[in-house]
Parts: C-alpha cells; structure tokens; sequence
C-alpha cells in the first residue's frame, strides 16, 4: 500500500495511544481498516484503565470492529510492532495488511507475519518510538507485565 | 503433567463449553490454572452473546484471570486445539502447560507452542470431539467466521 495513506491512518492509532497514556495506561493504540479504507474499529491498550489484560490496543480495535465476515483486504494500523498474541490475531483472522508505527522499542511477530503472506509496513514513526521509550523508562514494570516479561 | 489430573481439569473447560452451547454460542471452553493449582479463571467464546469477536475460550479465561504478573508455571485448558490468535497468547505470555481437549475437528498452533518449550497435553476427549463435531454441522458458517474462514 502506498506509505503516505499508512501515515495517514497511523495518526488514527496514534491518537488512540495518546488517550490511553492520558488515562494513565499503556500508551498503545490501533486501528483497524476495512478494504475500501472505510474505519471499522480503533482502540488502544486497556490493561490498567479495565485491568483487563487481554485488551492490547490491536485487540480492542479487532474487538471495536464487531463481527465481521470476513477480514481480506483489511488492514490492522498498530503504534507498535504486534507481539505474538496479536500477530496470532491478524493470521488467525486473515487481515491482509499490517502497518507498524515502529518497532525498535518492541519487536514482536510482524517478520513471522511477512513470511505467512501478510503485507507489512514498518514506519519507523519517531512520535512512536518517542511515546514507548518515555513509557518504558518512566514503568518498566508495567510494560514487562504488559507483554509478559519476568523481570 | 499427570493426565489423569488433565483430564479432571478439562472438565472445567467442558463446562464453559456446554454453558456456552446453552446460550447459543460457539460451545469452546478454557480455563486457566496456577502452577499451584489454583484456578484462575475460566470462560467459554462469547462471539454470539457479547458480539464480541475477540472472545475466544481462552482469551476469556485469560481475561477473568485478571492482570498476573508471571504466568510462569500456568496451565491453559481447552476444549479444542487454540488457534493462531490463542496459540499467540500462550507464547506471548510464557504460560508454561497447554491441555487441548482435542485436535480432530480443528487443529490450531499447538504443535508450534510446543517446538517453543509449551508442554502440551492433547487428550483425544470424545465429549470435546462430539459436541464439535454436531456444532460446526449445524452450524457451519458461524464456525468459519469464529475462526476467519471464508466459505
């Protein structure tokens, strides 16, 4: 997909990390893009705000999206490089295309994903790595309890 | 582990699974167990009763298991064989056992869990297989969706 719409769209998810850092969570979010480009969900990571662990920011835009048909040619916009519980997510369920805001503060499944057929854009976003570089130092132990890390 | 333990687990899980049937949903049930034993949360796929896509057996029990910070020595139990969204969850989060009720009518990532260290315990139950087996004849389609199929 042309680079300049996955900037576009990333802005969607990175408001979404915005609001959970201000809500005091994991400054995570995620959009997901229907194949006409039309939106069908967005969210963010919810872990503190719902103590809800299984709501990472691609989660809950899949979650916010509703039952679908079928995901061919959509496309999951995440800030950050999707770990294997949400790359498993986009395999699983055939989403077509993942654009990742950045993926030097976390490396998650999005080469796995690449290998299975899945398009994947790495937008080296510098406002993304900014927001994860500041959470990490400012709660590390949050963010490793966040992606199931011993410390 | 012991698979006469295993066994009496996945009955934990066989009932989220009929509970789910009763409500006519998608008759999948997990349950998440603590190194010690202690259960930790349970919950069947809510896909039809929440509309909730992101529902599945195990990512319920994950989610009623609340924020843990370790889930180091855990056991997820399950009515069938966890899909790549589920199998994703197991890895990300290292918990460390994977009882599968069965692997007949659906075979998920389970055999990638365990080429990654994840103990996995598949127990071939007739009850699992059977309740399976009559729901994705009844209901074909609402099957393909759960797992992203197209027809």
């Amino acid at each position: 997909m042309d680079r300049e719409l996955a900037r576009q769209w990333l802005t969607t998810a990175l408001d979404e990390a915005r609001a959970g850092l201000a809500e005091g969570g994991v400054p995570i979010g995620a959009a997901l893009y229907g194949p006409d480009g039309v939106l069908l969900g967005r969210g963010h990571n919810r872990r503190v705000q719902d103590g809800d662990p299984s709501l990472h920011a691609e989660t809950a835009a899949f979650r916010a999206a509703g039952r679908q048909r079928s995901y061919r040619g959509t496309t999951m916009v995440t800030t950050l490089s999707p770990c294997w519980y949400c790359s498993g997510l986009v395999r699983q369920f055939g989403i077509s295309r993942v654009v990742v805001g950045e993926a030097e503060t976390f490396r998650g499944g999005h080469d796995w994903l690449a290998q299975h057929g899945v398009e994947v854009i790495v937008l080296d976003d510098p406002a993304c790595v900014a927001l994860m570089r500041d959470f990490i130092a400012a709660h590390p132990a949050l963010w490793h309890e966040d992606i199931g890390e011993e410390a």
